[in-house]
């Protein structure tokens, strides 16, 4: 039977001034998922690598799966898919590990049905899937793992996403220290009001982040990663917060925030060249404190996901 | 003795998602100081006309002779100057009035004394005088009256300005309805805290403009012209708002807000040719609401302001 692989990307969502409107693509990780046709109609997953035995294979709670039937009932149609998930970057890291496995099944079944959607298109389902696995419906992982590089949630409501300019050489470095830090609880450290003076705060350098990007002023990025809403709640959830901040600082970064709700770290720089620096200095951080961390880096994806192999 | 005539442009603030971080030129309007070195040492307001005599003459109320005593205070010099202003906008209209004034006495003071500061340098002696009029240094309205454009108020410690990209063609309209609104009013309507949803959406709202602005995208500008945080409530003082905005927008602008704090509204447009229906459509509002109103329509100023004469 026919089948399609594709690939989706990891993400940081938020990006600092950007609490749930903003999110890029990395390219150095991602999701791997293959669908196969079959001649029964229904959705099964048939495996999960790179897991742990963490993901579920219930279809309807499987977030492949669930995106897949999102497609399929606004389709109105019956079809019979075979799922097999590859996970390709850590679940619950704060990198989007949802978001990437249901944008690689859209995108890999959406081929395989013959594209009745245009990649856009597929963005709601990928959004049905998130509010599955995580209980929300953002769009800040899904959007740019699916369109890549940075992209802007303007509005729900109708939902508006706007694919933003990504300067040349713009380099992300991830810091994933070994421990765990739930969704629901980086959420509930957040208030549900913030004062004017902080709004109007973070509106400036969220401001200055999309100009420091059209503009492709590095500097004027870095200053703008500055979250005066939800980091100073989420920092006291990771260990060596600030430290690490003004560490990867010292050694180059332009700027250092949390991914998504954490605890991964991400460090935008100039160039993939200063990475290897910030990995130092984060770590030698993370030694006195005696946690262990994953470091990686990379540049931003700017394709999104897409198909690797078609059979 | 030597003289020096400067313009400066009237100005649109906070742009609605923009609230106290973005502003704007218009080429349409603006103030002209003319200074003239004198021997004594000392700043002299000697006219003032167009402000119906509610300018005050002394200099330390003068929002001219502040701007240019900051200045000499910051080289430590003695000049003797005579200041001639010559109001070409309404006194508060929420067109940027006193910034008008402060900066076209800056640029001209600053020419007459050879350059000694280069422009943008300019902005914390304009924003000494915002400070000394209003009793709030803001810069939303020096800032792009003296650099011309749009202009983004990043950060005010250090003060971080800048200069985004203006689509060709963005047009803007004034109305300016015939009655008084006093800024202390309109500024004590606002609430201290907004709620986390409301902070989010204003800053979507508020990339989307930045966004929209680069990519000259004239719809996504007109989407984003949405504030949650100052119009709701500003609105309430400002008979007819909604109606307004309504007829303005059907009648083709891309949207419409409150211009500073009031009661001027503009409204942006895809060229100048549509300005002649939003202010004949709004217009009829006003006529079925009993209220007078001075509409006015005009380019971008992109340039800021700049010298006339040289004597």
């Amino acid at each position: 039977m026919r089948s399609v692989k594709a690939f989706a990307p990891a993400t940081v969502a938020n990006v600092s001034c950007g609490f749930d409107i903003l999110g890029f693509a990395i390219d150095a990780m991602g999701d791997v998922v293959e669908i196969s046709l079959r001649d029964e109609p229904g959705l099964q997953v048939v495996s999960i690598e790179g897991d742990e035995g963490r993901l579920p294979y219930e279809v309807e709670k499987n977030t492949c799966a669930v995106a897949i039937q999102a497609m399929l009932d606004e389709m109105d149609k019956q079809v019979g898919m075979d799922i097999y998930l590859k996970k390709g970057l850590p679940l619950g890291s704060g990198m989007g590990s949802s978001a990437a496995s249901a944008v690689a099944a859209l995108v890999a079944a959406n081929h395989l049905l013959g594209e009745p959607f245009e990649k856009k298109s597929l963005l709601p389902f990928a959004i049905a899937a998130e509010k599955a696995a995580c209980g929300a419906g953002h769009a800040d992982n899904v959007a740019p793992s699916l369109l890549g590089g940075f992209v802007l949630i303007r509005d729900y409501h109708p939902l508006d996403v706007i694919k933003l300019h990504v300067p040349d050489g713009l380099h992300c470095t991830l810091l994933h220290p070994h421990f765990e830090l739930k969704t629901s609880d980086s959420r509930s450290v957040l208030r549900d009001n913030v004062s004017l003076k902080h709004s109007t705060i973070q509106s400036g350098n969220v401001a200055g982040l999309i100009a420091g990007l059209f503009q492709e002023d590095f500097d004027l990025i870095g200053r703008s990663l500055r979250d005066v809403i939800a980091e100073p709640y989420r920092a006291t959830l990771i260990p060596g917060f600030y430290e690490v901040k003004e560490a990867v600082k010292a050694a180059g970064a332009l700027g250092m925030g949390i991914s998504g709700s954490g605890p991964t770290l991400f460090a935008l720089s100039k160039g993939a060249e200063v990475s290897e620096s910030i990995i130092k200095a984060a770590q030698q951080v993370y030694d006195s404190i005696g946690l262990g961390v994953d470091a990686y880096h990379s540049a931003i994806n700017i394709r999104g996901a897409y198909i690797l192999e078609e059979k």
